[in-house]
């Protein structure tokens, strides 16, 4: 049982990042407005917020530049429109995933550029790569993170030598990430456990990143802070791929260190979110995003179905059972 | 730390109960056509759910019937009307609220109606009044449960006192009810071992009922699961009174017992609930009802802000901060 107490009073430790513009971007291509991102930056450093994730190093010869927003790639120059040096105590993340990114030409050395944290995203199966992702944004001077993407549909034997290899890098923080929003409470509590086993053995931190499928995006966040989880992704208006993420404006309603302020979430959200969704922007928690979580599933066949216009959730749910 | 294993297997003492009509009844002023309630009535046997909510048992005199759908009130005919004779494994149920309920006149005795349990709604300070309305309910053969409202800003003591009170009555069903959307799963897990505490002196089950202010309703739903609480109120689609309850869809999704079946939810979300929403009925998670959770505050200023089409959220924090 945790401690009540722990409810009234708060942990130094926890960071809180703000992935709004990359899970959202998911949403929307990137095509965020300057206004809308230098508002959030401006949000997030009112708000308390310590880091805040921009996008993603895409491969420009993988993702055409013309078919996506700026933030698919966060050139340092767009990175700099909106931050000019970032003089200020909120920190910048970028996104760098495993096989999607030229990390060695497009992450410059990082007294050259604004960003903070290289974020690296990898599957199971591409674990080496992503150690020498690390190991290259180490030596350019990063602080650097490492998501291991899917775990809910792994061997924890699997989990367990990814989180091995990785204690060993120079990484510093070690995400959980419940890409199929498919976890609940109970589950969450137990994969944390094994997270902090490995990072209490190597020095590192454990990082949380949830999805809304099953509602439980913000339960399981906090499920995970009581479980000494200190690094916290969150979204604005839970903006993000399929059912959307933690809702920012619950967790810093949650956390109790003074620092944190959840006025200016409030604030962005009245101003500039909630005109994406007049826009026609659509996320967050419906019927085919529970079907997709409760079966373990890539939320990609969900997507599809919201992108369609599509309502008829049963006709879905035999499909997607059907393929199961 | 809950048993995982828990998560594969169930407990055949759970008992689920829709309270759409009923609680969804407080947004749309309980206006549901027959077609819709018939079809409720339908998706709830197919899907297994214990006992089907209709509507309360409302004083025609405190409440003028020109202005409320007769779910308000819940005479035998209407429900027969939907039923017939019920002849099927789903019970009935309506609640009473105390001091807007003629219990001793309008409930009639069980072997003249269909209704199967009188679910009892109080505050801490009407506790008098809900043993005789338990008491006469139990004289005329119900079933009967207890909610006792708004615990979450209560004294401790007080609710001991309560259950110590309710607990020496014939009550089969005491329930835990977060009105304000207020309580973190910590929370809910100490209110829980409170609560199960007085059940096991006095033999009776243990309920919860919870608001999705915060995107918790779910989550502290199945936390009350592991600690033994039975009796789970649920809605579909989480129609309900300002940020709604816990999802029917999620709930029936987590349970394992196989006489549950999520898909009959489904379809009838799909078929009856969609229309509501595009007929412009309004409920569910958004920041007004976050804000009055977090506060500990009834959700009716935020109801109203629904109401009246207002989305200044920065400008309504300040409103109901001013009032703490």
């Amino acid at each position: 049982m945790k401690e009540i107490s722990k409810l009234m009073t708060y942990r130094d430790s926890i960071k809180v990042v703000d992935a709004t513009i990359r899970d959202g971007g998911l949403v929307n291509d990137f095509c965020f407005d300057d206004s809308f991102v230098r508002g959030l930056y401006l949000a997030n450093i009112k708000a308390g917020v310590d880091y805040m994730e921009f996008g993603y190093k895409g491969d420009k010869e993988m993702f055409d530049p013309e078919k996506f927003g700026k933030w698919k790639f966060c050139d340092e120059a767009d990175l700099r429109t909106i931050v000019g040096d970032n003089d200020t105590d909120l920190k910048l993340a970028v996104m760098a995933d495993v096989g999607r990114c030229r990390y060695k030409q497009d992450i410059i050395p990082r007294d050259e550029s604004v960003i903070d944290l290289i974020r690296v995203a990898t599957y199971l199966n591409q674990i080496p790569t992503a150690v020498d992702m690390i190991e290259d944004a180490k030596r350019k001077g990063y602080e650097v993170s490492c998501n291991i993407m899917a775990i809910s549909a792994a061997q924890e034997a699997d989990v367990r030598t990814a989180l091995d290899i990785l204690g060993q890098t120079p990484v510093d923080v070690i995400y959980i990430v419940d890409s199929f929003g498919a976890l609940y409470p109970e589950q969450m509590q137990r994969i944390a456990a094994l997270y902090v086993e490995y990072a209490e053995k190597y020095g590192k931190k454990i990082g949380i990143h949830a999805h809304n499928n099953q509602q439980l995006a913000f339960a399981n966040t906090i499920e995970a802070v009581g479980d000494g989880v200190d690094w916290l992704d969150a979204t604005y208006a839970a903006l993000g791929r399929g059912a959307g993420n933690c809702a920012m404006e619950l967790l810093l309603g949650f956390l109790k260190n003074p620092k944190y302020n959840v006025f200016p979430v409030m604030k962005f959200i009245e101003q500039h979110v909630n005109k994406l969704r007049d826009e026609g922007m659509v996320w967050g928690y419906d019927l085919q995003y529970l079907m997709t979580g409760l079966l373990n599933q890539h939320p990609r066949t969900a997507i599809a179905f919201t992108k369609d216009g599509r309502r008829d959730y049963a006709e879905f749910y035999k499909e997607i059972v059907a393929m199961d």
